[in-house]
């Protein structure tokens, strides 16, 4: 038997820290060794934003970014951004990589996730109905920006098919060969997709 | 300007979270995203485990393991282990390691880290003298399991060094090719070593 199952309130810490993702059972431990060697003030400091956040922080109803809901929007309530382009992304994360590029002043509509029926995750669980009924005569172009991953692809195109009997202009992000990278290390697809796409120098 | 710097709330939790080691900034904002999701049940059932290990969960003042203070220590407490073995680590971690072999039934001792000249960490940051001062005429053999890096056998000699004076036996794991592993692809030290240190079949 684990002797973290002699140690109730170590494992109860466990079973906490086991549901957060992206911590790797091998480091799990150095993590929770962590979390037992916090002092008291610091237990209390991440207490305390452990519940602002519920307060405080909430989702835009109309893009689904997170806002402080005091502030409102930092996107749909700025007068300064571009109105009639939306930004399609799988999550905050993605919208986060494309505001560092500063190059881009429009909206964004997070669908928070993609279609794969393998996790039970359909269309209807997404905010792509939520997208369609933001098309107003505004809006004069939505950029897909999903990952490029089977599930990201296969959610643009049906986002992309549903957007079909609209007047607004679907883009997606351009496929090629990542700036700095060495030829030789990039896969085939990626390479032929560049040479496919190639550009007037 | 990040736009996290526009979510006062948000970046509280963030840096929280950018204290806990082993979230490289890459998962952060997933893990930020998943603690901005949970509801506030779970944020009550995580706080509630934090506030409590430090009620409820201590070192024990003898070997360092980390013990549920109302059970004392799962070790030092239990008769059944052999009182005459203290098995050396550097952390909880790989004692945790050592108990899943169910091979070792004597006693730990956890140093609480290894010497690092570099970060700072001298003999008088480990609970090295508290080990000398445990080596009683009841202790026949002390186990250094320390990690095979170059701080981990630093510390591995300076533990021994200190050791010396004692009529304590001092042995140390082996060292050889992992078992299941192929040796094309083991480095040419261990493989050396192993040679060495090679066992009538």
């Amino acid at each position: 038997m684990d002797i973290i199952e002699k140690l109730p309130t170590v494992k109860r810490l466990m079973r906490q820290l086991q549901q957060v993702p992206f911590l790797a059972s091998k480091n799990m431990y150095r993590v929770m060794s962590y979390f037992l060697k916090l002092d008291n003030e610091r237990i209390d400091q991440l207490c305390r934003v452990l519940q602002d956040i519920k307060k405080d922080v909430s989702f835009c109803n109309r893009c689904f970014v997170w806002q402080e809901t005091s502030l409102g929007c930092l996107f749909c309530d700025d007068s300064h951004r571009d109105q009639s382009q939306i930004c399609v992304v799988e999550s905050w994360q993605e919208l986060l990589v494309i505001e560092r590029t500063e190059g881009y002043r429009g909206l964004y509509h997070v669908l928070g996730g993609v279609i794969s029926p393998l996790d039970g995750i359909g269309p209807s669980d997404l905010y792509i109905e939520q997208l369609i009924n933001r098309i107003t005569s505004g809006v004069s172009e939505v950029i897909l920006a999903m990952n490029q991953t089977p599930e990201g692809e296969a959610t643009a195109a049906f986002v992309a098919r549903k957007l079909k009997g609209t007047a607004v202009k679907v883009s997606c992000l351009a496929k090629g060969v990542p700036i700095g990278s060495n030829l030789e290390f990039i896969d085939r697809l990626t390479v032929s997709k560049a040479l496919a796409d190639r550009k007037p120098f």
